[in-house]
């Protein structure tokens, strides 16, 4: 019998579907189970978006350019110009989602052996993505207690070695919902120069910052265009996961050819997607508004309510739909199962995702769970008073 | 000022792709082009797909599973039954076309430096996935005077190392047209139980088999199941080469939780797209009858054409919709630059694939092209007489 890759041994799975044959567990006994493991928003998508390919006149489905739809490209530019972020259509390739603009990023800067330096807690498919590119993840821990802030750039410093290659980070950030100033953008910015690395920015949610604060993107930041790589999506900023449309920017040219071969393989991003997501950047201000409007209070009645649990400490996010709580257990994965497999409370129950797969040092986080808060507020306050009774049940 | 990575410097540009500043020349001239050289048909896609998505009833456009949904991978194993193929929807992965299949069958069996045995002349993306992966072509070369059948299987056996993974083919082949025969299949078989290798097969052109030949898939091969994995796609069965979507088969259960890893990291296949390939399983059989005939006859015209220019050898091709061409010239690709630069026969000039690209053996194909019989009857006939005037005026 042939046997698969050591690469294919050594793929993690992700975090978030791990708990998912505990989760049928719990539908067989006819539990009600709200979902705070992923981050799939129940926000409806922008109409104009899901009209687009409503009325589409196309006789033949063929491939767009590698890059994506010219037209698109154009399009895409100028939204980043609304945003103070000054890139042509030529700085832009279009990616299948934003998983596709990471693996571009990873495939274009870095050869197997070599590192990326990451703040942990970090997006758990990061793992996967320097796995397949046989790239080793340096991770440097940033803390729950001060809200997941960039770690101190001496931290950094100490990190790297000759193979180290790029810096990433999540802006804001999925686990932590943590949102970088500009000067922590700055220090960056300034690491990367002093040592000849890639910053590549995984800017997905940066729509979703809260309480006033403005995004300050990697592409702002002065003297860093051969160093900057921007990795963005339309699936949370229009609540169209299923699109699968990304894009990876930079104005580094040898990054961006590079990029464009591994693009030509694949040959092209979805049709039809592209469609609605060129359509979707004519969405109104006001969608915007009512969507953060709606996840400022959902993060307030959230976090209100994790707080007041006895023996939860939560970070305080300041942007994206997720924040990680430290619980009182010793091991949140087995909390997690045990709240669908042996736990209800009115026949009703949740789902969270263990924190440790979102950190890459072993035995890390293990008393954190990642929630997040893609539900209205009805479920989420039902959510938080399962949680309660459930550590009160556990620890007793 | 950072270095990209080796890898990325090694990943070949698409040899389809190499030639299109000269097309933009071309174009730049006021010249016609007939563009042979992609495999982009102009048959129309089934009405049924391109409706099914004009009438979605979604609010949110979500994520499906990783895997694809499963509504959907039903209807595939129905589709697969009726082509005498037994597999189950739980054999199957959804992925963003068949590019996507093959990076996914690659990852999940072969690391570093292991190697991989490919017939050539071959699909040319075949080599971006192999250096994307880390992986070793170990070319073994078909030959134009018998219709590039597959070579003997000694030639195989001598080729084969510890470092020896898989077999690759593609069924029928790009660019050959070859089809291989049930014998041609059954002896692959014997040789990867043999020496305990994965045969892999592209078989996205399975429904274009003709003259009555019926095509035989590594999937009907008995006592395969540890062995075999099966890349398909909707690209070209139903002109929707701008859909993204196919999907990688194995009975192997190892292999398929390996890739189900690889499909989780990436999150899910596009939403809009399965729509429209689950619809396109409705289309009847007219609708391939219809284009069966159309590329018949397509490729009759192109053959006898091609046959009557003086000095030109031409495969006869069994299926997809490709030959490869033997030219009186000695580099082909200069050939086909001054085909689009310096030439034109009343304002009118052909594009096309030069061969060499699809080959892994240096200087090999230096005088082949490959020819998409994608257009009309019309624009052939033209394309073969700007060819045959082509090649008079160049060899004057």
């Amino acid at each position: 019998m042939p046997t698969i890759s050591n690469k294919g041994i050594a793929m993690p799975q992700s975090p978030i579907r791990k708990l998912v044959p505990y989760a049928e567990k719990a539908y067989k006994q006819g539990k009600t189970v709200y979902h705070l493991n992923i981050g799939q928003p129940d926000i409806k998508t922008p109409q104009i978006a899901m009209d687009a390919v409503k009325v589409h006149m196309l006789d033949v489905l063929a491939y767009t350019k590698s890059d994506g739809s010219e037209e698109y490209r154009k399009k895409i530019a100028n939204y980043y110009a609304k945003h103070d972020i000054e890139v042509d259509a030529d700085d832009i390739i279009v990616t299948t989602g934003g998983s596709e603009a990471l693996a571009f990023a990873f495939g274009s800067t870095m050869d197997v052996d070599d590192e990326v330096i990451i703040p942990e807690p970090f997006y758990a498919n990061y793992n996967g993505f320097s796995v397949a590119a046989g790239v080793k993840v340096v991770p440097v821990i940033s803390k729950i207690e001060n809200n997941f802030a960039l770690p101190p750039i001496e931290e950094f410093e100490k990190l790297i070695t000759p193979k180290t290659k790029a810096i990433l980070i999540c802006n804001p950030g999925n686990p932590t919902g943590y949102l970088y100033t500009k000067e922590e953008i700055q220090k960056l910015a300034k690491i990367v120069q002093k040592h000849d690395l890639f910053l590549i920015a995984d800017e997905v949610y940066r729509e979703f910052a809260y309480d006033g604060v403005q995004h300050y993107s990697i592409m702002q930041e002065p003297n860093l265009e051969q160093h900057a790589i921007m990795v963005d999506s339309v699936s949370k900023r229009y609540s169209m996961c299923g699109a699968r449309i990304g894009c990876i920017i930079s104005k580094n040219k040898e990054v961006m050819e590079t990029a464009m071969k591994f693009a030509q393989a694949r040959l092209s991003p979805p049709t039809f997607a592209q469609i609605a997501s060129e359509a979707a950047l004519q969405t109104p201000q006001s969608y915007f508004d009512d969507v953060i409007e709606e996840y400022v209070s959902r993060r307030n009645t959230l976090i209100t309510g994790l707080k007041e649990i006895e023996g939860v400490r939560v970070a305080n996010p300041k942007g994206a739909f997720y924040c990680v709580a430290e619980l009182p257990v010793e091991n949140a994965e087995d909390f997690a199962k045990w709240l669908l497999e042996s736990f209800d409370y009115n026949g009703e129950t949740i789902m969270v995702a263990p924190a440790a797969g979102f950190y890459s040092t072993p035995n890390t986080g293990l008393n954190q769970i990642r929630i997040a808060y893609v539900l209205n507020e009805n479920s989420l306050k039902k959510s938080i008073k399962i949680l309660k009774e459930a550590l009160k049940a556990y620890n007793a």
